[in-house]
């Protein structure tokens, strides 16, 4: 058997490192010899820099560590190959990488663009009747990778909005003896809106959850959007609002793009950016006097690993050992995939899927989860997001603070 | 014995709940028989708007989930007092509902405005001899009231800012193969820096904690500071600096505002405003093309319980119990106050300070514990946080959510 390679792309998850775990333990098991990691994926391993994983985890209290460490513990990238035809130089230089570290078992942990790597990887393969395996690891907060029930790093994701959709709408309830204030929360997913959708998960016996919920899979009305809250703002001490970033109004711009004028310029001649909830938060003041606040959760969704899904760490640990596993029993050019058998109680069969099915595809939100004349999502949504938010992996604390493995300060 | 009132005011924290459940324990405990709470504070007390706590807290379990419940369970305000003199009918009106509902302890949970409404009330009593004993509990994440070690609510408040910026910082040197991002963190407090000194917390030996620090007690140089980003992203993959809300440059105007126009309005007519995270992204973006990403962590960090710190919960349970204690005893007129009498091993007395030294007075960071020039902080507020931190009390989860304990929801 020869070597392993295992590579981290695009944005990172709370868990996406349980994957690489997972990764580690297959490798160890089957009696690998060297387990390398791409230093920042792919655009890293062009420059054939690589590392050597058994400077990092020595035991399993390591493993346990990097499984608890948020972000891409090996550095990501946003890197897509060219097409074979035409680029043969650069494929033959990855596989001449390949052949001079003995590596036989190529893995890649990533979103849709991550797949096609997978994909170009394996087709020159089996084009030049190549020996080396290539498995694909699903990650993505995004939930748009089709053919899997669902991706790990949402439901830890989900969790994280969820959460703080709760205790942004305890807060936002505490005032309000006078006039109400209107919060809009900016949740990530440019053209898919299931991580907003999430924050309908807040809604439970003891929280009334958030009053609208808007994603890109819908247009956007900016007037029917300032009718319901002024409506809501009549009734109610406390309005919150979810927005996807990817709203989109009728003539196809984004909510984002309306705040900016190309004219404007600040005092010190630069053009100032905002976000969608900004924009609206900054409308609602304008049209009504309400106060209004607007929250981005930003990179926090991605990478709140102190937060993280049991279920999902879970999941993530297993994707990334089945995909090992597979390559070493002669499997290539697949992706692994989630397939629940049952919600309730939740089980899972994992799969896999040739990539050329899943590679460069989107999945959306269904139409028909989408309620209230896009305003909300329904119970099937519901249904489908519970079981993915369950239990917790705690951190290790120290200080008083999770404690990270670290490539910059652990090396032994 | 007559009964116990108890308001909480100002701008909410993770642990606020902790104090009134403090009050709740002890009051019990002296036998009082009725625990009435202020529905959203002073304002809602002049409205006679009073909750009687028996309908919520039946039992331990009850007061457990409270002290796990962000942001003021009761509801919150801000409402400042008249001035007696001229005011005399405001008082009496108080007076009286205090009389009608046989108050005797009137307990308000706050930051220096909320002290303030306690040095009225028993300034008042004082000149009319009235009975009813009057006592602060301190709370406010901004840790700026004078004679106290610190304020719950500061510990968790801190917590939660060096918890996510572990993460992003984690998240944020997971790219930067090619250039680098340059991430601006924007933390809440007008004219302390304390919160935003906590981001140096997350240095540590798995971290490299933020690279840049400002804090409002010192004046911001632009020009200095965009010299500092060049160079930090000359050398670094990563940049992340940390502001508080509250910086001002020289003349006074403070570093959110100087994005704003006068004349500028979107095409609806509406004026634009942002904060100053993301005015200084787009500046380094202009000025110097890299990436850049403002984050602000908005109402966050004054409601994230899922991630108190335990000191700071036992803390604020503590002030609130010894605040009833003390007023059944007969103080009043006074706040209580945290002594730390040995920062290694962690030891605390507490205290009581005459309101009058208390009320309206803001404490700052040290000037000498802000360094580099006013771009970081020093070791000794890092001794003095560090304590603070320590520990977590988990929430109690069901469906994979913190559960929280609701006035809305959870009458009996």
């Amino acid at each position: 058997m020869g070597n392993v390679i295992i590579g981290q792309s695009g944005g990172p998850t709370a868990v996406i490192n349980a994957s690489l775990a997972g990764v580690i333990k297959a490798s160890k098991k089957s009696g690998i010899k060297k387990i390398y990691g791409m230093h920042h994926g792919i655009e890293g391993f062009l420059k054939e820099d690589l590392i050597d994983l058994d400077d990092y985890i020595k035991d399993m209290s390591d493993l346990s560590l990097l499984k608890r460490t948020p972000s891409a513990f090996l550095g990501s990238c946003r890197y897509k190959l060219p097409e074979i035809e035409g680029n043969e130089d650069v494929y033959e230089k990855m596989f001449g990488i390949l052949e001079k570290y003995d590596i036989e078992y190529f893995l890649y942990n990533g979103g849709n663009d991550s797949m096609d790597t997978i994909k170009m990887l394996s087709d020159y393969a089996a084009m030049h009747d190549k020996p080396q395996k290539f498995m694909g690891i699903p990650k993505t907060i995004d939930n748009d990778l089709p053919l899997t029930d669902h991706t790990p790093g949402y439901g830890s994701a989900a969790k994280y909005i969820a959460t703080s959709m709760k205790e942004i709408i305890r807060d936002n309830e505490s005032f309000g003896a006078a006039k109400p204030t209107v919060c809009v929360v900016e949740i990530m997913g440019r053209h898919a809106g299931w991580l907003t959708a999430a924050a309908a998960l807040s809604k439970d016996s003891d929280c009334d959850g958030p009053d609208l919920i808007y994603l890109p899979e819908r247009v956007f009305d900016i007037d029917d959007f300032m009718e319901r809250v002024k409506k809501l703002a009549a009734e109610k001490s406390s309005v919150v609002i979810a927005v996807s970033e990817g709203i989109k109004v009728a003539d196809g711009r984004f909510v984002c793009e309306l705040g900016q004028s190309n004219d404007y310029v600040d005092a010190f001649g630069h053009k100032q950016l905002s976000g969608c909830a900004s924009y609206l938060t900054n409308l609602i003041t304008q049209e009504t006097g309400l106060k209004s606040r607007a929250i981005e959760f930003s990179t926090l969704q991605r990478c709140a690993t102190h937060l993280a899904s049991r279920v999902d760490i879970d999941e993530a640990y297993n994707v990334g050992y089945i995909a090992a596993k597979s390559a070493f029993e002669g499997k290539t050019g697949m992706m692994i995939t989630l397939e629940v058998v049952s919600r309730e109680p939740y089980l899972v069969h994992y799969n896999q899927y040739d990539i050329h099915e899943i590679a460069n595809v989107e999945r959306k939100v269904p139409k028909h989860w989408i309620t209230n004349d896009g305003t909300y999502v329904s119970e099937q949504y519901l249904e489908y997001a519970r079981p993915l938010i369950i239990g917790n992996i705690l951190p290790y604390y120290t200080g008083g603070l999770p404690k990270h493995l670290s490539l910059k300060y652990h090396k032994r």
